[in-house]
């Protein structure tokens, strides 16, 4: 059992009717009910809170979060974002979901801009698995079709994977990167693509499935007692 | 410039007329020749020749080497392996072609079966270039359109790429990393996926123009005289 | 708790009385009683055993496999190795200890000669940690400490590692990385320095912490169902 | 031959006479001279000027970039940085050189702070070359002995190096990763640790060889025509 937080900008569900009857109570919700039966203890942060839902205390007991944006990447304030980089430094996990992919914390984290091409036009997105034994894809078959989504194209401005998970196919034409995890730090992230708002994507089983898989992976490790930035020391040797 | 052997089994062109006419002195003739047009020294070698054509002398003189197989992976001698190997391990480069992902010295090098899916279906290949700083794409545009090729899938049962160059987008659903490059050693491989014997594809110049690219980019560097196997050595400071 | 098998060559300690005293049951007995204490259920094998101990079924039932060899590196069979390569790649975990850098397994799934630079002459050895928050060196500080034990110096004949957990520090002048992540297929490889047979080295706590920590990293996960060699498949889509 | 800026942040050589007698006209000119006289095309910047130095021009005419900084990280514009961050995404090499590790354009780029443990107690270092096969330590030995210098210890907080081409050994007893490659867009990053200023570090020639290497090695390449930041594309492929 991990200590999930899950953040989203929740606007396009208050602003867009259709969103809005997909996510009722918003993405965040969704996502955390799904992780709360799968065994997590969870809780929601958004936007419009004070320091967004994100103070000191709120991530100080989080061992994964997890990033839903879209349309305010810019409205999120820097202190904030600080204060989740040092946290994902010194350990904390991140998701981050879909067109999270130039939020604030992600873009800090990989110092790339993450951009990629899109379009919405309803296609077919079919998820290859290109790293079957790794733990996020425990329990699946060998992809996760989504019938209908928003595409995204390559080139995906971001480093090179530690490992890639998911390579998307479209039926227009495209492939993407889907699935990324990398190392900051102590801490884990992991990129996973699907999610657009007016698709009902986060209500499915598979992909709570990776989401549950993906908060067990970057649930942070007691690690060694090894660090403590830019400091001064003696020799541990005397020659 | 630099000095390339292509090696080809060269089984198709002889036993398959639709091969010939596409080939009719080989795979390897063809790709030899596209070479030496872009300022490059090459040689061929093929399978039926004494020692493969890779005796010492031959790769001892050669910067990279280019390596096509399919029907007869396993009539390769592995004493030839050994050296090919060797010679990787010492600086040479080596290209990977097409169906020579299952061949000797990629398998050995890498330490995976290097296996896929595949399929003959005449299908519309799209190669996307995942890493356009690369130098292996230079002049390239954002994608490779083959309009009729053999399919393959994943998962490729490889390692992580150091870099992802190329990946594919097939008509029929699947998606393929189809240009990877590694390090073993002091020596540089690099796959490349297209290059199915029924399709003119080595005859196309933005594949050529991978492959001029991929043998600048494989070719060894000078580097440090650092090397020498396991050895027994006196202390450099003394305590 | 892991299924884990310990495998030893068996040499030194029925040849080598100052090795015997150290280790009167094999290194193998010693670390197998340690892995027990920490919980993990264990077996031993070694190498005078009817397929060197590692029959099909004992493959089978273990989760992670721990090598150590250095006398006898080619008396392993051939047909033994290819067992465990093929174990490793559907998700057996493979630690490889101290002069077993050599052994056929890990030369064979790297895809490297792990060479390297060496001398007995009773060094301190200081161990950093340089990837403080991996699992596997989770309760440690900051380095472990060997007061006297062989060096081993670069070039290590080794690819990139995934991560780098350890880098040594030796008195005479060395630095070494020694304890490095990989990737092959499913299954998950960690190389460990520490172990020299004429040194207590696998009696100490913070070695076995490491060990221990090692066999739980490298165990493998569920997965997904997605992989199955070299096969002809239809198009999932229908274009 | 390429286009270089050196950027220094030229404080320490005009409040410190025993660094000004070492580096009478700033650490920033006796780098300009070296690769001058190896062939590149050289100017330098520092922090004093206007924009420091790194005007658009400047920046659009520079292949590789060398940063020297130390006491005044913090002073550096955000809007420079920000620019040189772009410039690097767009292809532009980044040589980041000794206690430049925390400067402002680094840390963006890497996305972890840099940290690392130092002491001034005129230790000897030895570098040794851990990838003998990088262009970067062509017509080199098997390591780099400076005699004094300031001692940095790991932990450094950085992301795993896509390659490690240098691992220094302390007298002290410490460890370092000092010599680190990346990838970050089109743009490659390498870290160097020597050169604190109260050595003639940079005066050696086997340092500027390093420098030198480093270069050549981090210069664009042409790449392929495909990157445009976030934007909406047409389907390439009509189903």
């Amino acid at each position: 059992m991990q200590s999930v937080t899950v953040w989203n900008e929740f606007i396009h569900e208050r602003e867009d009717e259709a969103v809005a009857e997909i996510y009722p109570e918003g993405i965040h919700t969704t996502i955390a009910d799904a992780l709360d039966e799968r065994g997590h203890e969870t809780r929601t942060a958004t936007l419009d809170e004070p320091e967004h839902g994100l103070t000191d205390d709120v991530l100080a007991d989080t061992d994964v979060l997890i990033w839903w944006g879209h349309a305010a990447h810019q409205a999120v304030d820097d202190d904030v974002v600080d204060a989740v980089v040092e946290r994902v430094q010194a350990g904390m996990g991140l998701l981050v979901l879909h067109s999270a992919h130039a939020c604030k914390p992600f873009t800090r984290l990989l110092g790339t801009p993450c951009d990629l091409t899109w379009r919405e036009s309803d296609e077919r997105e079919r998820l290859w698995i290109t790293d079957p034994g790794h733990p996020i894809v425990d329990g699946l078959g060998d992809s996760i079709v989504i019938e209908e989504t928003e595409t995204y194209g390559e080139p995906f401005g971001i480093p090179e994977p530690d490992r890639l998970v998911f390579t998307s196919w479209f039926e227009g034409g495209e492939v993407f990167r889907s699935g990324c995890c990398y190392r900051r730090g102590r801490g884990k992230l992991f990129y996973f693509r699907p999610g657009h708002e007016t698709y009902p994507i986060y209500h499915r089983d598979d992909i709570q499935t990776v989401l549950d898989n993906a908060v067990r992976w970057a649930a942070p490790s007691e690690g060694a007692d090894a660090y403590g930035g830019n400091r001064n020391v003696e020799p541990p040797e005397s020659p």
